[in-house]
């Protein structure tokens, strides 16, 4: 529901009880609305909250994004009212939301990434989830505030790189295409899915790592994969084998026609 | 304000941005007021948010726990509306939420607990803070649906004892009562500062410490110290000590009047 305020008993409110997912579309369709909603259907499980009606979720999003040529669809599935106290009452109600906007094409194709300080912690109950507790990421993105800087990768309290603060991260090394686990914390996201799908790798990655690599990718499910042009002092130039990443990517958007993933024969 | 609902688009909702204090009120006062806004606006601090009008807010918790003789106030802080994306917008106007309810006296006195399976992830950038991302409280309280235990004890990822899920704990040894430090996870108190200013002493605590303890006791804002009677198969049998502790608790609320600590020469 495109709802513009909710009820102030809702248990997202007030303890982040429940999950998102940012969901791009084109011409009134979302082409990885499947994988958005099997993350959610996964990150349901985990918390404990009644699978939601994904049909009509489908009918939902798609009707919230016809009358856009691109838009972004912002899902909030929380666990629904209750009354104080992290004990969730015996019959859940989960409750929906729906924001739509328009994407604008104006974000920098190419980032300027820095290292963030704060450290994210390790919470394997949680890691991979798209869920409402984000303060690790409000913090860390607090830590910049000039247009000096895109985007901050993090790392967890082990210096494992992990994330950037809205994007999962990439580097290639000897032409292979890496990413780390995401079972300590980060996000499970679309953009890596999609990349992971081409044949990238998941492997745990270090700072060293990052720093002599050939290439840097930050992807989401909004922008798809960009470059990263500086981390810090290191420069990186971006090839063709970046930009025809980036141009696949928006491929899946040209049209909007498939309803499916982008590569519907290697989706499970 | 007592709001019935909040904006969509609040950043309390979507990423657990804010905090929030849980007030106990007696007669139109709220004795504790003091620790909870300065916890408050220690909070506010360490998040970036600007500091709320706590003279105003003062106000409005007394406004809103006046027709009851026994309250509870929970108040809600958020960041208030945003555009999508961590980034806070660059002037924040939080918002604050006030919900009223009539304190009942029907909780059990003598606490039954258990161990709580889900570790706490150390976050020192979070930890001490009552803030809105409470996911791991809300996952580790549904370890349990049934009356057989009240409250489960939580450790960290390092298996040191922390907190329960809803409230500080205490246990005495050689006369002495000890609590676990907050700078890696759990929440500064209000129940656990009423303790301290008595002489409790802080010290990491092993499950080994809390087996051997002479009494354990959980406390929080609302129903300050309550004393466990049993861990699993443990037993423990709460002492003059032990009552008494919970009948100073208790006077603090007999009239409401002070509208300070219950102890006033020794507040910072």
């Amino acid at each position: 529901m495109n709802l513009t305020t909710i009820p102030a008993d809702d248990r997202g409110l007030h303890y982040g009880d429940g999950l998102f997912e940012t969901i791009r579309c084109a011409f009134g369709q979302a082409p990885l609305l499947d994988w958005h909603m099997q993350r959610l259907g996964l990150g349901c499980e985990r918390l404990g909250l009644p699978l939601p009606d994904v049909k009509r979720l489908r009918e939902e999003i798609r009707d919230a994004c016809a009358d856009l040529p691109h838009a972004i669809v912002k899902l909030v599935l929380t666990a629904g009212s209750g009354p104080r106290g992290y004990a969730r009452p015996p019959v859940l109600t989960p409750r929906t939301l729906l924001q739509v906007q328009p994407l604008r094409f104006d974000a920098a194709a190419d980032l300027k990434l820095r290292w963030c300080d704060l450290k994210l912690a390790r919470q394997p109950a949680l890691a991979g989830l798209k869920h409402l507790n984000r303060l690790e990421q409000v913090l860390a993105r607090r830590e910049w505030n000039t247009d000096e800087f895109d985007e901050g990768l993090m790392l967890d309290s082990e210096n494992r790189v992990i994330c950037a603060t809205a994007a999962n991260v990439f580097i290639r090394m000897a032409d292979q295409w890496l990413t780390p686990p995401v079972e300590g914390c980060g996000v499970a996201g679309i953009g890596r899915r999609w990349m992971l799908e081409r044949g990238a790798q998941v492997r745990e990655l270090s700072v060293a790592d990052v720093g002599r690599a050939e290439q840097c990718v930050l992807t989401n499910a909004v922008r798809g994969p960009r470059a990263a042009i500086s981390l810090g002092s290191r420069r990186y130039l971006p090839d063709e084998e970046v930009r025809s990443l980036r141009s696949a990517w928006e491929q899946c958007f040209a049209t909007g026609a498939s309803g499916q993933g982008p590569d519907p024969q290697v989706s499970p």
